[in-house]
């Protein structure tokens, strides 16, 4: 009984998802919905990335509580709107079709998708994204991919954020780049610090590919 | 409907929760239930204070797959069951009270349960413990408490770790527990770190204070 009403639940946010689809591909949007761990640093990602990529973007930022991630991608003069889930441990595709009627998308060519920092839920629900991307972070430790298979399986592209603080931390990174492969063969893994801005061009390049 | 499925999930779990209560409390068993967000450091604080408590203790570990975190309790010599969730993002107070038969409890005075990694979902199941405390650590940012209110509502101490890299990071200690304290006035924060073995004394004494 339980398990078919969760099925339902699934069922009717991947209708939607697909509707969410179809609008960003008749609009040339290309969306990315950015999943971690809380602190991995989605934010920092996102306002770096508003930078370099030099395109017309657009953010919908998703928390359980709270607007400090918006306020912080609002300074940087980009439409963003604030999910606040309530309690609920990830974004649906409906909140996300709500959110886009608050953002003037007109001229917009990549819309981030900022998730609830969460290594398990977001993982299960499409919102109808070109790419799905995890923010794995040094100090999280070398074992995130073991332990949460599910998100490291599931995404297009994997961020290994906070590289400048390797040095103070004991972290494998043979032993996270063959969890993530053991998974996800062929996926890129991008190795970068959102404080310094080491490794930003290779990440930046990659989402340039997804528009052709 | 849906909503009132949910709450007969809740409902359920929270008897089975008060029957787990019940059991420790007539065993004299000290239960603790750890959460934190992935890589916070639950493992490395337990490691550290089943040294530093001197006492017989269990483990429960908590994780969605892998078994990585129970080997390294084993290698101290403690009664250690691993509890795989599958895909859930929690544990339930069912599976505690299937792990509590795996368990050879006839000496413990304090069992620790690590929960899945998630500062979402966990705050919302009872498991019939004494105790519920929250790692939360340096790189993960200043803002957790203001973005997880129920999770730092709902605990009996914070544990903030990594307290040995502060000095690479930017975070704010002041805004930190102005953000715990307004929702949650008069719990405990105790600032350590598990690399150094620093602030671990106090915690340590706070842990003795549950078993009076």
């Amino acid at each position: 009984m339980k398990i078919k009403v969760v099925k339902n639940v699934m069922d009717a946010n991947d209708q939607v998802a697909s509707d969410n689809r179809r609008f960003f591909e008749t609009s040339g949007i290309v969306t990315v919905n950015v999943m971690a761990s809380p602190g991995a640093g989605k934010t920092s990602l996102i306002l770096r990335t508003i930078d370099a990529l030099n395109m017309p973007v657009a953010v919908i930022e998703g928390d359980i509580a709270s607007t400090f991630d918006a306020e912080k991608v609002a300074e940087k003069k980009v439409p963003v709107v604030q999910i606040n889930t309530g309690g609920a441990c990830h974004l649906d595709a409906s909140q996300i079709k709500n959110a886009l009627g608050e953002l003037n998308l007109k001229t917009v060519k990549y819309l981030f998708i900022e998730n609830v920092g969460n290594l398990v839920c977001p993982a299960e629900f499409r919102l109808g994204e070109r790419a799905k991307i995890v923010v794995s972070s040094v100090p999280e430790g070398d074992d995130k991919p073991y332990k949460y298979p599910l998100m490291f399986s599931a995404v297009d592209a994997v961020i290994l954020n906070k590289m400048d603080i390797m040095p103070y931390i004991d972290f494998d990174i043979k032993r996270f780049r063959k969890g993530v492969q053991g998974i996800n063969r062929k996926v890129p893994i991008f190795e970068i610090s959102c404080k310094t801005g080491e490794g930003l061009d290779r990440w930046v390049d990659w989402l340039k590919g997804l528009a052709v």
